[in-house]
């Protein structure tokens, strides 16, 4: 379901490699419905010229994995669109960003298993149908389980983990959800956030010092965050993450490429959620907090721009 | 010293009530010296066809008080300007915005009083000479003394006070300079910060619920810091300017004009050094700290862009 820059990326790899993948199309549904789905990868260009492309969740078949490549801001249509698809003892992927996605599924999905796909991708819809993949591509699999409890790595993990590594995407399978989701946001909070607030790529927000800083505070902050859960992030972690961030290269985050095209941003799913549960836990995170209502100031008004 | 928005006000409502005031410019001396001033006010308009303007300090008359009006970016240069133009016994009168201008001003002028006006000014310099005074005009005054002590009224104050008064101007004498000059950083750490890093006037600042929380939550923070130096700066005074502030007709604060202008802004005066002021005193400010970070890292880069 969703086949922009993520979707489309996963989704046509899995179709390369032989699995029997519909596709969920919006706005880009007539052209892939004629002309199908082009990757321009850096791990090999390739052309989909016809692929199972539908506009309505009616006319899909039931499927036994649904994969959610949604933006987090529509998850509340989840429970219009789940139900139809999934095939009995079918299971929900959700791969997004930020924190309660999965709450939110297993509502609209009840007595479905619930599966999170964290990636780690840089790709770029370019075109309707088209898109192009820059750098990394890993998922990591979990599980989710209610009232913040460790799933464990589970058998339909185990499966389809092996068919996205069939499709030769590099696949990591965790015990424990929250402890990966918290750890994604430990780099998305910071960089995401300062390059919307600040219009700046990674390189920009790396090579100035207080920007640097800051980040790296805001790091640490996470980390607590992640704690007040229950889940221990080591200091190691903030520094990896500097160090990655700074040898990577020029990055626009998903928020950053959303605000830019005046799409709704993630805010809720990447600042508020975390912050609430963080907040319930009895921890306090004054600077996420602060980038938080910076976004959400500019969400507003940048939606009200919209054409 | 400075005659733009604040300082050619100030120095032509002076120059009108028949004071002998000199004025030192810098890119508009030529236009000045051959057209006068032009003062567009809410107030009355009017026009001084001839004022004494100069280029360099070395051209002027000793001065009983030398009124500064230099933005505090400019303050390096203090040590090279005041000596040649204060008479003995004269007064040096800094309305700049921050905290630490006086410190700067005393090292510059050994020997000399350094008062401080603290204005309540909307004017814009909107061509050579030219200024348009939009709203208010106040200005309270208050003695410089070292170690952050208490100065009280002194004469000069009273007869500069006079002088102003006599121009129109409505005056404050204040015995605490420090405690004065944290109460104007109180609106102007938030506002002037979120209005330049969100690209926002006043009035959508305080539309927005997330930052007018975040604007009250900084103002808070301003006031910890307050105290952290041995000044009380009372809750109802937070309320007091998020209420002026709704009130208010859309201002672009002076750091946002700098900053469109391509200018240096205040960073350091008016959140370095109130940082490094509350720091020494054991107290954090982080969200101050967020907004200082974000600011340098706009300066730098817009100042780079300038032409």
């Amino acid at each position: 379901m969703g086949t922009g820059a993520l979707g489309g990326f996963y989704g046509a790899r899995l179709c390369r490699a032989g699995c029997d993948v519909h596709f969920l199309l919006h706005s880009d549904f007539e052209h892939v419905r004629q002309h199908g789905l082009v990757v321009d990868s850096k791990d090999g260009d390739f052309v989909l010229p016809r692929v199972q492309a539908y506009r309505d969740v009616r006319d899909m078949p039931r499927c036994d994995v649904v994969a959610v490549a949604l933006k987090a801001t529509n998850n509340h249509l989840l429970p219009s669109l789940l139900p139809p698809v999934l095939a009995e003892g079918g299971v929900v992927l959700l791969m997004q960003n930020g924190l309660g996605g999965e709450e939110e599924a297993a509502r609209a999905a009840p007595g479905h298993t619930v599966l999170a796909g964290l990636c780690f991708l840089c790709s770029n819809r370019v075109g309707p149908g088209h898109i192009c993949h820059s750098d990394y591509g890993a998922v990591r699999f979990a599980q989710y389980a209610a009232n913040r409890a460790v799933a464990g790595v589970s058998d339909s993990m185990r499966a389809i983990g092996q068919d996205f590594a069939a499709a030769g995407i590099e696949v990591d399978l965790l015990e424990d959800l929250l402890l990966a989701r918290w750890q994604k946001l430990v780099w998305n909070v910071p960089i995401s956030g300062l390059s919307v607030v600040l219009n700046a790529d990674t390189r920009e927000l790396m090579a100035d010092p207080h920007t640097r800083d800051l980040a790296e505070d805001i790091m640490r902050e996470v980390v607590a965050g992640a704690r007040s859960c229950g889940r221990h992030i080591d200091d190691s972690f903030v520094r990896k993450m500097l160090d990655m961030t700074v040898a990577m290269k020029p990055y626009r985050a998903s928020l950053k490429v959303d605000f830019d095209d005046h799409r709704p941003m993630e805010v809720e799913a990447i600042y508020g959620n975390p912050l609430r549960a963080a907040q319930q836990a009895g921890a306090h995170m004054p600077l996420v907090e602060t980038l938080y209502r910076q976004l959400k100031f500019l969400d507003a008004r940048n939606c009200g721009m919209r054409a």
